[in-house]
């Protein structure tokens, strides 16, 4: 775990076009900053703020954030019933402020949001509160409405975000979830110390494998390119792999204005295969883990169909598959518990050079705000 | 509510052009038949089957299905929580049955499956039931091998469906899931009799309101001329329109492979907001209820960045709003509980019709089998 010093530095582009790029770069270093404030290295133990609740107690946690900050969450969802064996409930604001959800009593909420200052959340924050949750709040800036409106925060030390499409603080969200996932699983006894400085140390690892993930820029821009002519994409993952293909959907959309969806790869059969012919840009996401070979007879259908495949996985998944692909890129082999933050960097990349090649306005796409202040 | 009996003649075509036409105009009749099964039309009172468990003990409720079933859940979702104050989880299939999710000891689960051999969807159920869970099972086929494993079967009087995209199945599932969640509430004391009275008098129009739906047919064919130029489309909703405008994206998508989306109207902003121009035909699917302020300024953001709006409400909302849309439906007035029953039928015919005019094979649209019963 590395430390920088947050300073004007990161307010200007530096030797970057965009302030998107510079802001993907600045993961490794960001992620490092972050996990110094929740992670002791040397004992490989989570080090969290005392909690308002107690974990133990807790029969259900409800996560609500908006856009990038719900697919977060949606991936902590996972985190958090497969290490912590706590079931977790998530809904997008905008939905959860109106429906008045029915909460567990002495419930717990954690809301996500890089601003802290997103309408709909702040919204659903109060709604949670008066429902006599607790709140813990995950945010990039700690002098922001929800920030001081919550019982416990976790900041995000992404430093200033300045590209409208979120990267580091959407990687920074993942590793203080992953943190307090594992806080949980802790305090909820479906971990041993042992388990816990497994998970400690893959995270410990995750600034340098996000480096290497790096060094595939250039081979992400080439597939970019061909990315860049379809009018359609689709994005497919399983399990954690499931949001980070809906991430890889959003980011395309909102800046290279491609229409791009995400689907768990299962729910493929059941509608979107439809979609699918030599014209639509498939994106696999598939670490080589439990639900691999599921994942692979999904890309195999897409292939009988005429689709283009663009895999990303690691040397055992592309060795086993890449050849199907029209393009595949080998990410280092991590712990599947924190591959999901790995993952994200390329289908930014993957954005990011299809948008630049498109010549849209990157930093600023047309119809988005930074931070959605308003419903 | 009216009962037809399924006979022979339900196989054929009759004078439709397609099995899927036939079965859009079958649901009057059908949801008919179904409502007789479960609802007392004089005493206005909902009866089902004794449960194997106690609606008013559970903790939550778990939905599980695959594509269109699935949105039938998600309708649900909303009617438990909002009228039973049940919180329910609800998840696909392919995902639930990998992610070994937590469940609640004495809990129930709930799948859904037209066929009934969905093969996703019974390794879930059986997933539950080995945690201890009890199971129902909405089917259209009680033979099935999800209706034999299940403890409790509530079934579908849809009759033989034949179109691969679902319709009629999707609607009476809709009608069987109302009335459980009306009994859930009861059971819970979350509603008295005389409101019990009234939702189940809302039910009972339902026929009559979706017949006077099937009557826009032939303006929702000229809308349908538009949208099929379209090569993306997107359908917002809020609340329970939001699974109907998911179900619209999807039965588009099928059957008339234009690459169509549905979003919770909220999360525009965060976004899709960015794929819009005066090529993506927007539509709105907003009753006239207590979030339709709500929706009506995600259209007004939607107008003002030059998207073409196709809006259906009811004659309140179209008096609103319907001179800022490029086409507005005017849909009956209904108690906002029978809504997104009403409002499947209106995305259902702008489908057929799109894919008429596209001349795609749309009983058998490509790469789509009618009964997913592989992984």
């Amino acid at each position: 775990v590395k430390q920088t010093a947050l300073s004007g530095a990161l307010i200007g582009k530096g030797n970057y076009r965009h302030f998107m790029m510079k802001e993907i770069a600045e993961q490794p270093a960001v992620i490092g900053d972050t996990l110094q404030v929740f992670l002791n290295p040397l004992e490989r133990r989570i080090e969290l703020p005392a909690m308002p609740f107690d974990f133990a107690k807790l029969s259900r946690l409800t996560i609500v954030a908006c856009g990038t900050a719900y697919l977060a969450g949606f991936v902590a969802k996972y985190w958090f019933e497969q290490i912590a064996r706590l079931p977790v409930e998530i809904d997008v604001a905008s939905e959860f402020r109106y429906r008045t959800a029915p909460l567990p009593p002495d419930g717990a909420t954690l809301v996500i949001s890089q601003s802290g200052e997103t309408a709909d959340t702040l919204a659903a924050l109060r709604y949670a509160k008066s429902e006599g949750n607790k709140i813990i709040a995950v945010v990039n800036v700690p002098e922001s409405t929800i920030a001081r409106e919550a019982d416990v925060v976790l900041q995000t030390l992404a430093g200033p975000e300045i590209g409208v499409a979120s990267t580091k603080a959407f990687t920074t969200q993942l590793v203080v979830l992953a943190t307090l996932a594992i806080a949980a699983a802790r305090a909820r006894g479906a971990i041993d110390a042992k388990r816990e400085g497994e998970l400690s140390g893959a995270l410990i690892e995750v600034p340098a494998r996000v480096s290497e993930v790096l060094n595939h820029d250039q081979r992400l821009k080439e597939i970019a390119l061909k990315v860049a002519e379809a009018r359609d994409v689709l994005f497919l993952g399983r399990g954690t792999s499931y949001p980070i293909a809906l991430e890889g959907a959003l980011k395309l959309k909102e800046i290279s204005y491609i229409h791009a969806e995400g689907y768990a790869a299962g729910e493929m059969k059941h509608g979107p295969i439809a979609l699918i012919d030599e014209e639509v840009p498939v994106i696999v996401v598939a670490p080589y883990d439990d639900l691999f070979d599921k994942t692979a007879s999904n890309l195999q259908e897409v292939r009988a169909r005429g689709g283009r495949v663009v895999f990303f996985s690691d040397a055992e998944g592309v060795a086993k598959l890449g050849g199907d692909a029209m393009a595949a890129v080998t990410l280092p082999k991590v712990d599947p518990f924190v591959a999901p933050i790995l993952y994200a960097v390329p289908v930014q990349l993957l954005a990011y050079h299809a948008a630049v090649a498109k010549g849209t306005d990157v930093d600023q796409p047309r119809n988005l705000a930074k931070s959605v202040t308003v419903e």
